[in-house]
């Protein structure tokens, strides 16, 4: 195990009605006037921006307002919101949505405490210090940023999606969780937030640092935890217990619970940003197909832990005497159980193009730090190339 | 799931070294003057002192020193300790040590700030409101006080063992765990922190709440993470990685990660007080004993849930046919595992009576809230007699 600080200050409220609460946290937290954020129509249709208005209302806490902010979110909303910040006097940033809410409303919270441009700090021309505080009304499963250091935001001027330093600054101070908001997503997205789940886990999971049984142990239990609960909520859309189970594994697996004390790897996530870069994808949908063919490339560099996911997770035999074979057989059964959710597990699938795999490999070396990545096998070039025709179609088992 | 409020805002900096960090850790947290609180000699002997006042040194914080608090920390400590913080000014609680001295630390934290009577906050008269910051560099495992909102005081006028009410305000701010110092610890004591933990897990775990399935799989899996180290742990007194599984499962065990959600049990807890109480045995002792029998006796209430625990922690096969056989055979388990650790798991063993029974359950009932307790099964006193009887050896199988 190696050395670690784990600091997960955020307040959690989970459950059934806990938005209605959101007017007292933020006076908890030590707002008095707050600009809420929000994206498009889906926190008004199920029924988010109504409670927590009230909420705000009977708390006598006054209110700004910044909406429309899109997946994938831009900077021109962070300057709107900053702006916004800077008219009315906010000293509170309340963001009601998913991800792309958060992450900026976080950024509005730095920028707007200094003079220059909010951009600098994700070029490094400015270190985060200080920021207004942030809480969460959080709509969507699987993002994460409800708990985290960071936030990922798209510049405008040279279509540039960078994620900012990660700082304990920004963390927000508290966040509300109500799985009854999640039964209004479509199944295709519900199954996209799964697959991202997961892969959060086993970005962790697979590690070449010794002496990690015990966060082997919760990764262990939030996947089999996602493997029970989202076919349940896709089955049934209202099914409270698994979207209730979905919610708190998704703050889990991204809040670094199960990822302490190891190395953690991250290479599927990278290739899987190529694939959004050129096809638009829903991040969960190409992590499907990445993910699979990741794990058959390096079985080779440690077949015992890929047989241990075999085994522990999907209960797959051990084959004592081939353990290659056993973790064959888990990353078949990962493969198969994404397709359950209805996810694509081929190039194919997600609309993607065998011919286009050397452009994608060419776009991320272009990158600063482009080459090589990944903790647990080094990715080169022809690495990237490799796993990306591994998930071709014809070539799956 | 029921609904929850999770918050563990503490700071945890963990592993090999990393108490030479704790002046920065400090001032981080604002702490410009210390008061350090330590208990007997073994933070001298195992270097845990030395390091933390030279850490303190180099950051040019001076401090001033209360040591000498024992186990079950009496109130004239705290007294001592609110005297010297306000002679010496000091902003700072450092508590070195287990969980005595922290939370010896977080009674002179809010006790200092108040004009009254300290013990106003335990019997009600006062509501805690504020407290001087608290950090700790912790030196024994299983305690939890490092990141809990609770603390334990022994009043000395009547000799009266109370928990100060549960609130936020006193969860340390940082908290250095350095598994290098539990290597010391003699074998006894390693088990019977082991068996406090598992006690920990386990009085969350038997819950009637229904859909609890992650934070089940949490349990278990910190379950299955101290079988396998506290072995390993006794075995090789200096095996880091067993000390550093165990280290971080006892904090896991008691920040509440594992019993978000559900209705938690406790009776275990209430009964080994009385064993406590009457013959000043050792905490996780007293849980050996009482657990299994407790276990025996409510099995009735629920096969299906302690066939789960059987199966899924112990690996036993399940009896499709007779849920109630696995559950047997898990708390057979159990009591062997215990005893494997050098534990009792007898009253003759822990060298109680049987004929002090009927005034354990006297005692307990003349307490404010003596009877019934327990979340699982409802504890009457002759429920409390039948569980110590079942703890007697020759009752068991």
């Amino acid at each position: 195990m190696n050395n670690f600080t784990f600091y997960s200050p955020t307040l959690f409220s989970f459950g059934d009605g806990e938005e209605n609460n959101t007017g007292a946290l933020v006076r908890r937290f030590g707002g008095t006037r707050v600009l809420l954020v929000t994206g498009g129509g889906s926190v008004r249709r199920n029924g988010a921006y109504d409670a927590v208005t009230a909420s705000l209302e009977a708390a006598g806490i006054p209110f700004a307002e910044l909406s429309g902010v899109q997946a994938n979110p831009r900077s021109g909303k962070v300057y709107e919101g900053i702006d916004i910040v800077r008219r009315t006097g906010a000293d509170f940033l309340l963001a009601v949505g998913g991800g792309s809410v958060i992450d900026t409303a976080k950024a509005i919270g730095f920028g707007a405490l200094y003079k220059g441009d909010f951009w600098d700090f994700f070029t490094g021309a400015a270190k985060i210090e200080k920021t207004l505080p942030v809480g969460v009304v959080l709509t969507i499963s699987a993002a994460g940023s409800e708990g985290s250091d960071s936030c990922v935001i798209t510049q405008e001027r040279g279509n540039l999606k960078w994620g900012c330093p990660k700082t304990d600054v920004i963390r927000p101070k508290f966040a509300v969780l109500d799985p009854r908001f999640t039964c209004s997503l479509p199944a295709y997205q519900t199954a996209s937030g799964a697959v991202d789940m997961m892969a959060h886990i086993l970005e962790r999971y697979f590690t070449n640092t010794p002496d990690v049984a015990l966060t082997d142990r919760l990764c262990e239990a939030l996947l089999k935890t996602v493997l029970d609960a989202a076919p349940k909520a896709i089955a049934d859309p209202n099914d409270y217990a698994a979207r209730a189970d979905l919610m708190w594994a998704g703050m889990l697996a991204h809040n670094n619970s199960c990822g302490v004390g190891r190395d953690q790897d991250w290479a599927s996530h990278q290739i899987e940003h190529e694939l959004s870069a050129f096809y638009d994808c829903a991040h969960g949908a190409g992590l499907a197909v990445v993910l699979p063919a990741w794990m058959e490339y390096v079985l080779p560099h440690d077949p015992a832990r890929l047989a241990q996911f075999a085994v522990r997770v999907f209960g797959c035999e051990m084959n004592f005497a081939d353990p290659a074979e056993t973790a064959r057989q888990g990353i078949g059964r990962l493969r198969s159980f994404f397709r359950s959710l209805g996810m694509p597990t081929t190039l194919e699938e997600l609309g993607a193009k065998a011919e286009d795999i050397p452009a994608m490999a060419a776009h991320r070396a272009e990158k600063p730090n482009g080459f090589p990545f990944g903790g647990f096998v080094k990715i080169q070039p022809a690495d990237m190339e490799a796993i990306l025709h591994l998930a071709e179609g014809g070539k799956q088992a």
